[in-house]
């Protein structure tokens, strides 16, 4: 346990300058070792963690430069010298918010160090235990995985026998979403940006970066045109997929990723195949789904021990290995969920770090 | 009454050759004279009218062009030499069709010609003596008034106080959406053209050809936000609106009328804001709506009797005034229904043109 009073060395990945360009570098970053005393003032509900897992998620590209048109109003730019900060898994050291006790494991808002003060203790959620990895609580069973579930199972509205396309097919959500498509019936086709993802147990894959006529790779994997397609990533592909839809089609939208790293995103120019097909674009957020929480843990968490959910990681080791491994994510390197432990869960193989808690 | 076997002038527009580029031009089209015979043969589901009136509509400039990317699938373009088709009022001179006989007047797709022999007498609908002009069963009591109605109220599902932006707001669908926006207590912006068009009983409008910066005007114009966006037009207005709207906003998509003179429409490239704010954009067409007609009919008729709707129509006089309406339509420079009138309902006053009826 941690000692009241012990002083700890910090590791932290400070943001060192806006990203310049459309590209993120390893050098707009930098590890930076401060001093923290491993102890709560009492006045507050503040809650000490020691952070485990660290989560990559694409929404942070938005938040390294500030002349980003990012439209979310919730979330500001971190400023240059701030330590970045993303969900993560922690274990609790000490608490002031009555609903978390030391030796609690939590999942929420943390920071991209070794250990955090974290002030809005009421966005971290308790990690249940049963029999499941902790770092499952930041994908399947976190916001990726309810993301997938609300978006594919309330927004797409799926029946059996539609024609499912899954971009980002390999990614967190994707994967996920992928599977959920098989399950209901769907005949699913994935896609991603390169040759080893493409099988992850769909009907069929491609890479879309050994296309040079996207509309017509879709016609071949298609025949029968497109019901659903789960957007995950905008762009050429989304421009492609509109001239493949069957009419009443649906399209969830998860995310254009590939918008996020281009500072004049490419307009899309066909839109008018919305009018003239009836499709339906909804874009959600899974925050607005939070409500299926239980519903969604019991479901998921029931296939993956029933084997019929595969859940895919891909895990960078050391603190050290977030920036790189943001941008790994950013270039679509990853299969599965990407995320950064950083210590073990009994929080004693890094130990070396830190204090002996 | 048509006389059995009598020869009447038939004069038709006809296309005369594809358009090519953008602008559709008088010049594509010629007016023909020919002869038909007055005269139904037996054996058929036939049924022969005089034309009154012509609705002319947006969704024509796609038939003119089989170049273009049309995505509707019912509908082919015309052929070179083809007399062209589209809604309209007649008067029905002979049937073979059960449920209409002579004197009946029917709306539904007819020729741009003084008589029709109409073979799909199913799709035609008899017009009911309700009191109002023949003429709005092109307008607010058929196609464009059902859309105005069934994209208003089952597509937007607006709320009282909503932030309404109706674009194409002089249209024959959006200054009837405005109005039934009024009705619904939303606050409701409308965006044509041109100057005369802008005040047709909306709280503001504003002409976005004045306009060098479309967001900031909408900005300007609702600093609310806006909730609902009744997007006729695509393009750069879509564009604008996307920055402007509110989380959890509804974009029914009734037309995207700036793509469809354009050989290369403008690409949009912030579509992110559909994720972003968790946006809907829904196309739909009228035909999905057909089963409203009757719940329609009553309640809009109801409307106009007791002066609580406003119709606007522009006639053009004349057959031969066909393609320059269709032109101005495209143009942008109608208020209200564009609708061309051959002759009189009686079908007396042009009578020099045929035979007597």
């Amino acid at each position: 346990m941690a000692m009241a009073g012990q002083e700890a060395t910090n590791r932290q990945i400070i943001l060192k300058h806006y990203v310049e360009g459309i590209m993120v570098k390893e050098s707009d970053f930098e590890l930076r070792d401060s001093k923290v005393l491993l102890l709560l003032h009492p006045g507050n509900r503040d809650v000490l963690v020691r952070n485990i897992y660290l989560s990559l998620d694409a929404y942070l590209r938005l938040l390294l430069d500030p002349t980003a048109d990012s439209p979310y109003d919730r979330e500001k730019p971190f400023s240059p010298g701030e330590v970045i900060t993303g969900y993560g898994v922690s274990k609790v050291l000490a608490s002031n918010y009555p609903e978390f006790k030391p030796n609690d494991y939590v999942v929420g808002i943390t920071g991209w160090e070794d250990y955090s003060v974290i002030k809005e203790a009421s966005t971290l959620r308790k990690i249940p235990q049963i029999g499941l990895p902790l770092s499952y609580f930041l994908g399947v069973l976190g916001m990726p995985g309810l993301t997938a579930y609300a978006g594919f199972y309330k927004v797409a509205l799926p029946k059996s026998g539609d024609q499912l396309l899954v971009s980002g097919a390999a990614g967190a959500i994707g994967h996920l979403v992928g599977q959920f498509g098989k399950l209901a019936g769907c005949y699913v086709v994935g896609t991603a940006g390169s040759e080893e993802k493409e099988r992850i147990g769909y009907d069929d894959a491609f890479n879309y970066r050994g296309e040079t006529d996207l509309k017509a790779a879709l016609k071949r994997h298609f025949p029968k045109k497109i019901d659903i397609y789960w957007d995950n990533v905008g762009g050429k592909m989304l421009e492609a997929v509109l001239k493949n839809m069957n009419k009443l089609g649906q399209i969830p939208v998860c995310g254009m990723i590939s918008d996020y790293n281009l500072a004049k995103p490419e307009g899309i120019s066909n839109l008018f195949h919305i009018v003239t097909k009836s499709l339906r674009m909804q874009g959600f957020a899974v925050t607005e789904y939070e409500h299926l929480y239980e519903e969604f843990t019991e479901r998921v968490s029931g296939l993956l021990k029933d084997k019929k959910l595969v859940y895919f990681e891909d895990v960078s080791e050391g603190l050290e290995k977030a920036p790189r491994a943001l941008i790994d994510l950013f270039e679509g390197k990853n299969i599965g969920k990407k995320i950064v432990k950083i210590c073990d869960p009994d929080c004693k193989s890094l130990i070396y770090h830190g204090p002996t808690l």
